[in-house]
């Protein structure tokens, strides 16, 4: 059972009869549903909420948070963005989907433009596992079909992951790394590609099992944070200018 | 051959007759130095030159940049640092030397606090060769001892590197990765530990050959840079949307 | 809860009283002792049982393989490290001990000498933890300090590890890469260096931390091996020279 | 200037008139043609020469071995196999092309099974520039477009490359790993996927590209192989036994 805030945007669903007709609850409230289902201590936070709904209370009490974002990237507030980052800095596992690629926190923490090829042409998705020893693919089939998705095809412009867990195949000709996982600090990041708003991706049992899984993997891990700064010599130093004479 | 431009922030060496004694050119004096020796094309940049030195010409003419910083790391203006940045992912090299891990352009690209130990007491550095294969370690024996450093510790707060080059021995008991490879964008990054600026650290042979061949190793690939946004099709899609109709 | 077993040579213990006194139970004895207090269903198999102890059955009944082997590398059949090398690609993990990186398993796995440098002079050996955000390192601190322990040192001639996670410092001024994961197969491996037969290592609360915590980490995870070969295909090709003609 | 031994089976060249037309010179032939017009020193070694023309002379002679192999992997030596391998840890270059997956020189390198899906079926296959950084896509465009090519799918059962160079788009449906990098001992390995037997791929220019930028990248780093075993500290140790009493 892991801490988990989902953190959704939520321009899409007021404007676009076709995203809230997918979403009801908005995605935050898909994402959260299923995450409950898992047993996880789930919340939802949202862009227009005073401080995005991450206040301090709310980020001390996240071991992991998941980030759905688009239209309004610029939007988010640095101070924000800046607490986040020292939170997955100091262990707070961090999911990132699909469109927030392009997010303040993602760009932040991969020091790259994250940039990608796109293309809204209603077409297959076919999402192949390329670790199968990963706990993030636990209970996946060898691939995931996805009916009608965005296309993000490479180049991406990402650093090298640390773990390369899925690729797709895209019908238009394309292939795109859409599950990475990256250590930060002493915090876990997992992007993970598809969730476009216009397709009920986030119904999907096998992207639910995905997430879950990742929420899992990036939960803290129970230690004290490294010392950083000045150090005292574990050992005698020979020619130490610092040491008191006797 | 390398275009290779040396930026150096030179205060320690306007203050500190100690450092001034050892690097009466200045470090970036001693770097370039070394570098036009092996036949690279070197100039260099200071931190209180307009614009740091860094206009947009010589920056348009730079295929690997050296940089080393320490006291004024603030006063490097954002400006700079982010044309800096976007000519590491358009494709210059950039290595980082040093108290550079600290660098408003490391820091940003690595996405992570770049945060160490440290102790200065004149003790002694061993690096140890981890990668033999590598183009960086040419020339180099199985490690480079330097009677007197400032320690660098573990744990260093930097993403997981591509490349693991050299990981040092402290006589006072730590252990450090001082050789360290990232791909950013199309352009490569090479940090590289050694170089306090009391010590005569880059007169030592075995330290200059590294940051020469680290020199080669970064100079840029000769290829387009990705294109990237909205991509058309390459292959026909069932169900596109956007498709004409005949 | 994980099913361990827990393999050793179990020579040492026979020929050497030192050794003796300190695992009475033998190496695999103490190992399974502290495991069995972490909840895991334990048992052991040493070389001199009828197939090294390693049956199908055993092998099909164990989740992850802990392996301490030294002095008879040689007499472990090439048969039964065939079948444990398909159970690691199968899902099995495994994590090896120290003097195990000359093991026939190791060596077959990763595909390198698996050479090193070493020394016995009952030198202070620590463990600097180089990935904080591990699970392998839950509930340990910056580093573990062992007084005595044989020297490994570097150049390790292994491939690059998926994840470093120790790094260590000796006494006599070589560091070496301590604890390593890898990926293989459908199975994960843990290489963790400390344990020479001749020191009380395995006694000490902080390796017997980082063992369990690897047992929990590299066991399988639930999901189908993938399928190799021949392959039909999931989408219509043009030019198929294949297809049936209507 | 590389010194480069291309080594081919041999087989299918024989048998199958469609090959001999395509490769009329072998495909052994074929790499080395193009490989001399880049100024490389090119000699070449088939499988039914003496000693498979792999003589210690042709071996210590070689700085990059290029392999291709399908038919006959059985046949090949596992004396030859042990000294190509000590070759490549001693820091010999080696690229093993398309159905060398299933080599035994690349299988005892790897240390898995190598395993994959495959098809022949005359399909498209694009292949992904994924690192746009490394030397080995110098001169290459976003991707490179073959008409027909046999498929080769994932997952495939390698360990996870230190680079992952390409990814291949392929008209069935799958996607595929197509270029990757590994060192081992002081060798480097660079797997590239195309160029079944019955399609003109080495004649293609692109690709042509790719394999002269490869033999350039493997090409052995000139310095002293590491020294391994029983080694003297470099540091005094406090407690050492071995220590002369004065």
């Amino acid at each position: 059972m892991v801490k988990v805030t989902v953190w959704n945007e939520n321009r899409h669903e007021q404007k676009n009869p076709v995203v809230r007709d997918i979403y009801p609850n908005g995605i935050h409230g898909a994402i959260a549903e299923f995450l409950k289902e898992d047993s996880h201590e789930v919340t939802t936070a949202t862009l227009d909420e005073p401080k995005h709904g991450l206040t301090d209370e709310v980020l001390d009490n996240t071991e992991v948070l998941v980030w759905w974002g688009h239209l309004a990237h610029g939007e988010v507030k640095d101070e924000i963005v800046q607490k986040v980052r020292q939170r997955v800095l100091d262990g707070m596992g961090l999911i990132v989907l699909h469109s927030g690629h392009f997010s303040k926190i993602f760009k932040t923490l991969m020091g790259t433009s994250c940039d990608l090829k796109w293309r809204e042409a209603d077409e297959k998705e076919r999402l192949w596992v390329i670790s199968p020893s990963h706990p993030i693919v636990e209970g996946i089939s060898e691939y995931i079909e996805l009916e009608k998705e965005e296309m993000y095809g490479e180049h991406f412009d990402i650093p090298q992951p640390d773990e390369l867990i899925f690729t797709s195949w895209f019908e238009g000709g394309e292939v795109f790394r859409s599950g990475c996982t990256y250590k930060r600090g002493s915090g876990k990041v997992f992007y993970f590609r598809p969730g476009h708003e216009t397709y009920p991706t986030y119904h999907n049992k096998d992207i639910q099992r995905v997430i879950s899984n990742a929420v899992k993997w990036a939960a803290p891990v129970k230690r004290e944070r490294p010392v950083y700064g000045n150090a005292k010599p574990l050992e005698v130093i020979q020619g130490d200018k610092n040491k008191k004479q006797h």
